[in-house]
This record gives C-alpha cells, structure tokens and sequence, in this order.
C-alpha cells in the first residue's frame, strides 16, 4: 500500500513544527494542509473529534493526534532510518519525561510572556528564564539532549525558538544573554535540513504575536 | 547485576497504582515505599528534583519519573511477558492518545467533583460524567479498551475506579447508571491479581476523601 501522509497543521504552531521536522528526518513526503482555527475544516473535525485541534496526521485515511504521539508514531512507522528516540529504555524514559515537561511547562510560561504586562509580565518572564535555565542545565554541553544526536528532545523543543524573538521584543529582555547554551543548540539544530525547513521565519512570527497580543493586552 | 526495584508511592495515589499494576504484570519484586507528601523524603526530592511528585520508580539506583512514562519504562525493559502496550505502531499511538487523555482531564474534573459544593459541584458532575462517557464510548463493546487483553490504556484509568465511591458518596450521583459498560470493564480489570494487589479499598479512599473535602470545602 501507498503511504498517503497528510497533515492538517498550522504555520506558527510549535507543535505542528515538531511532526514537519520528524516527517522530514525519515524522508516522509507529506501533504501539508494549512487550517484556519477559527474556522476549522470539517475534515480536522473528523479527524480531532476529541480535541479538535492541530496538528493531525493522516496516514492512509487514520488520524493520529497529539504532536508527541505522532512524533513516536512517526519513528515506530518508518524505522529504516534517523532515529529519533533513542533505543536504550532507561534514555527513553528520560527522553519522554523532558518532552512531556516542556508539553506541561512551556507553552503556558511562554505565553504569560507576550500577553501580559506590567507586573504581571515581570513575574512571568522571570518564571519563564527559570524554565529555559532547567533546560539549559539539562542540555549542559553535550552538542544535543540526548547526546550526540538530534532527537526527540530536540525535536519537541525547537519550534518554540521561532517564537523567541517575540518574547524578547514583547518582554524586552534577551534570552541568549540569560541562556547562551540553548541559543547554541537552536542554532546547532537549525542546521538540520529538516529543522530549517519546517520553522518558519522568526519575524513572520513576531508579526502574528503582535496581532495576538492586540487582541489580549489592552495597553 | 540484579534489578533492585524501588517505589516511592502513596496509597491513594491513582498514577502510584498505574506503576504498581505494571510492575506486577511483569512480576517484578519491588519494594514499595510509602511517602508522606506534607513532609516528602529526601529520596523523593533527590530522585524527582524537577516535580517533587510521587510515583518515582529507582531501578538499580537511577529514577523513573511520570507514571504513563514508568508504565512505558517497565514494558520496554520486562519484555518478556505481557506486554502492555500493543505491537502495531498504530495502535500503539491510539493507546498513547487515551492515557493522554486521562492525564490531561480525569485528575482535575475528578477533583472538581469532591472539593466543590452547590451550583458549582453541579456543573463538574455533568462534565466529570461526560467524560466518562466519552471514555465509555472508547471502550464500546469491548472488554478492554485495547480489545481482548488488559492494556496500557486499562492500567492508565482503573485506578481512579477506587474513587469512585467519593465521587457518587460527595457528589450524590450513580456512576453505574451514567455508565454501567465502564463499571463491567473496571470489575473484570480487578479480577487481575495485578490489579486486586494494586489498588486500595473503595472505602479507605472515600475516608481519606472525607478528610481532603473537610480541608477544601466548608459545608
């Protein structure tokens, strides 16, 4: 059987980034469908019914939801090659747990960042260095989380990067002066092929935060 | 080298009994741990410095934290006999998206249930109840929601059935007339030796509920 591989995503979302760049390590060609959240398709409906959410990966007609859970699938599916966790279970397990700390931690730090301000915004970009810093630590110097290669870490880390300049513009701080090390890795993992050409352009980025944060901080 | 097996647990804990089903589905001797969280061990803080959270599984000295990552941890590394989580890649991410699931809803619409009175409890028990219908729905006519063998997604929610006393007890409701394939499912679960080992009395839980609602609540 052919493998029809389609998913249902959206540009500046850091999840979707995650299942293009794992998509494009095992050479997957892929349809990508962009969708309108405030007027969802009726096939992301079918797809999602649970969370109705992006990003949906649709191989052969089945829907597989989640970002980390199509990441694994993803690496289960097309096992020839790049892996991307690793094979021993205790890194694994490790593996696991600091994606699934960035999917409990990140995306609500991050966004307290760019759609607060005043003292509130203060409170939260300091939570929000004290975040990237745990991160920081556990990357220490090795070149990525899991070592020497790229992998799922990385993977479930990186598309938040395109969101950065918008967090210093909008929090007005530098995060390469608090963690020059991540800024290391994201530049190292830039590199990649498949990173540089499933995150979009940082200020295309900062332009969408702008509007959003419009919509959210009267100032 | 030998496996010397460590749980640091608490009783009540509904992911503390996700860790010890599995284990015992493995038949893995262990020594269980009982932590007291008011005053949490410094094995416990030391083990788990990022979330400070029971379970924490140590094999031979090293941690294991999050309960649906462990119970992923013992497959991969007792997987000699019953395995838990199902071969095809397919299934393995619908598996996934279910434990997700109840990670991401059941702790705090349970909650809600118990620590709230009046107009509010009312609106939790019709979420809580949707919930598990909609986790009903999943498992259909089947006897396991993986189909005819006891699973990750089994062990991912039969813990909280030894709730469900306090939640019909504080929340004046039946959760077998909103739901009696979920209560068939959950009787043929505890008819495991793994799972009848594993899980509290209903009535322990509910006095220790009573206990939580008196802090949380005042009538």
């Amino acid at each position: 059987m052919a493998n029809e591989v389609i998913l249902l995503d959206f540009w500046p979302s850091m999840f979707g980034m995650r299942t293009r760049i794992a998509l494009r390590e095992k050479g997957v060609e892929f349809e990508y469908r962009e969708e309108d959240l405030r007027n969802k398709s009726p096939l992301l409906l079918q797809m999602n019914p649970i969370h109705k959410k992006i990003p949906v990966l649709i191989h052969n007609g089945k829907p597989v939801c989640e970002s980390s859970i199509q990441v694994q699938y993803i690496d289960e599916v097309w096992s020839h090659k790049n892996p991307i966790l690793p094979s021993d279970p205790y890194q694994r397990a490790q593996a696991r747990f600091w994606v699934d700390f960035i999917d409990k931690k990140m995306y609500d730090a991050q966004r307290k960042v760019w759609a607060t301000k005043g003292e509130e915004q203060e409170a939260s970009k300091k939570e929000f260095i004290e975040l990237l810093k745990t991160l920081e630590s556990e990357l220490g110097d090795k070149p990525y989380f899991g070592g020497d290669d790229f992998g799922y870490v990385d993977i479930g880390l990186i598309g938040f990067y395109t969101w950065f300049g918008a967090y210093e513009k909008f929090g007005n701080f530098s995060i390469e002066s608090e963690c020059p090390k991540l800024i290391g890795w994201a530049k190292r993992c830039l590199q990649r092929e498949s990173v540089a050409k499933s995150l979009p352009e940082s200020e295309k980025v900062t332009e969408f935060v702008s509007e959003l944060r419009k919509k959210f901080v009267v100032e």
